[in-house]
């Protein structure tokens, strides 16, 4: 059995937490705030963040990042991405040579268009960075309904000793060595979610809806290959698989932030209404900035910027979707005749 | 202008009918009731199979198949995949040399192992056989909801000539000329459909579903390019692209049979309670007998058809997916270190 914690007290750092102290691990949750320490001493529970989910008595909880840090077999990343770097500062003094460092955000830091686990290692030389990603909504994963993920890492025996550690008869931990892949999955998913939420915000089916996660994926593959990821990586779990659950859920601010704007709200509008960060809409300007740096085609991203931010009509966007020049599907297959 | 007919009057022949009217071609509808043929020339309409869909005027119906034939630049085959083969017999002295047949039904003939264009191609080696096919409810199709499809033909001249007449701005045709590849990934989806709604019957969630989707598509993928079809068809909107809408229907019988197995009933209990065929039942089978031919490992596959023919609960058969071996996602990518 190991010593873990989990840096981060949201609903995805407390599901995982939760599992890893069920499956017989020592478990420390790390949260900056000394209030929600107190709470989830007292309640085993975060009442606005993850309701319902009790967390076994056995959990520890510290807002000391030393505490949660030294001599810990493994540390869980899982506070917003726009913290990641400013946590790993803090986080500094106490790592050591080799400790892994897990990342469960999601997302592309704006200015300078890096992934997580790069932002880790930029700040972290020392550690170990991997990945834990995959369509797994905190409220299923905290009730043990069966959900599968990837487990990144640079080497497979990090891999794996994550999947040990995670693994159980609900959460199914597969291994990958394309960490790149994985965390630019997570990231674009949210700019293609939004375009989902304009679609049936305009009140189309779901005959549009599985040709825009189609065509998503394709165009997220095209600038993930581009970059380094593995085309192999965007058709599995953290891919397509993380793109189909934002997609389809009512609980997606981004999905929701889009069906608003097909309604005919402003963005503004929308982001107010949500009354949360949408991370699809920082997304959606790092994804236009790297498919101009990789010369990649985006036509689903571009309409969703325009949409975003020069003011075009979602309705035109999804005319201009349908109406591009006629094309093949895959224009690498050859002719049989 | 095109003349063109469409035999068979269901609801996806009646969906695309109208649309190729829309388009301003010649159309004539083809059905095997000569009280169908009555019924659409009086009310515009098929009330059982799409109702609420009214169609132009200018379509002609008949229950001739010389009628529906001789002349035609193009025909689409819309009979279900169970009367393909019977339905080509008995348009042998009709069809001429290099007629484009375009087949629009999905499934694997279960005696055989073929797929519809194959059979067309065998039963009527004279004429051009290609295919239609996407993420594509003909409810949502006969009112103009965006649709994404694919046209499949050997040559690229065919398939551009069926894009032409096909689209629209509101139906978005891709040409492709992966025949295989098409066809395998519409008749394999309703078995994973099946298994879709299995997981569904039992509660599970949405991170469940997404994976299922997921590995379905990927187990599928392994198959069909051991058959010689492409993967990139697999990850497109034939393959991941109709899945996704399969699996999300309330109104697919597959999904919806798959449910009530979940729930607890047994096969038999689920198909009379659907009360129409169950494709992905035959497609379930015929797929573990390829997997067995082509020596593919499918899971999913097997543990639907351990559900539906040897009695294994569906709970079982859950588990016994999820505790598979420890697995690395795509054991073809290199570890970096």
């Amino acid at each position: 059995m190991a010593n873990v914690s989990v840096i981060g007290a949201g609903s995805w750092g407390l599901a995982l937490a939760r599992r890893l102290c069920k499956n017989g691990h020592d478990v420390t949750v790390w949260s900056h705030r000394e209030e929600g320490v107190r709470e989830l001493r007292e309640q085993h529970e975060n009442r606005s963040k993850l309701p319902g989910v009790i967390l076994p008595e056995e959990i520890q909880y510290t807002s000391s990042l030393e505490q949660a840090i030294v001599g810990k077999d493994l540390c869980v990343l899982a506070v917003p991405s726009v913290y990641t770097r400013s946590t790993a500062e803090q986080m500094k003094p106490f790592v050591t040579d080799g400790q892994i460092i897990v990342s469960v955000a999601k997302g592309i830091e704006e200015s300078t268009l890096m992934i997580q686990t790069d932002i880790i290692s930029q700040v972290l030389p020392q550690v170990n960075a991997a990945v834990l990603s995959g369509p797994s909504h905190a409220e299923e994963v905290g009730r043990d309904i069966p959900t599968t993920v990837v487990a990144g890492a640079a080497d497979r025996e990090t891999a794996e000793y994550i999947q040990n550690l995670f693994m159980s008869e609900s959460f199914r931990v597969y291994t990958s060595p394309d960490m790149l892949g994985i965390e630019l999955g997570g990231a674009l998913k949210n700019v293609i979610a939004l375009a989902a939420g304009v679609a049936d915000g305009l009140g189309c089916g779901d005959n549009t809806k599985a040709a825009l996660i189609t065509r998503g994926i394709a165009e997220m593959s095209r600038l993930g290959v581009a970059m380094g990821g593995h085309i192999e990586t965007f058709n599995g779990l953290t891919g397509i698989g993380d793109l189909i659950v934002t997609c389809s859920s009512r609980h997606s601010r981004n999905r929701k932030a889009g069906y608003l704007i097909g309604q005919g709200r402003t963005m503004q509008e929308a982001m107010d209404e949500v009354q949360m960060v949408v991370e699809g809409v920082y997304s959606a300007r790092a994804a236009r900035i790297l498919a101009v740096k990789y010369g990649i085609d985006m036509p689903i991203v571009n309409e969703v910027n325009k949409v975003l931010f020069e003011n075009k009509t979602a309705r035109e966007a999804m005319a201009d979707l349908m109406l591009r020049d006629k094309k093949i599907e895959h224009p690498e297959l050859p002719w049989k005749k």
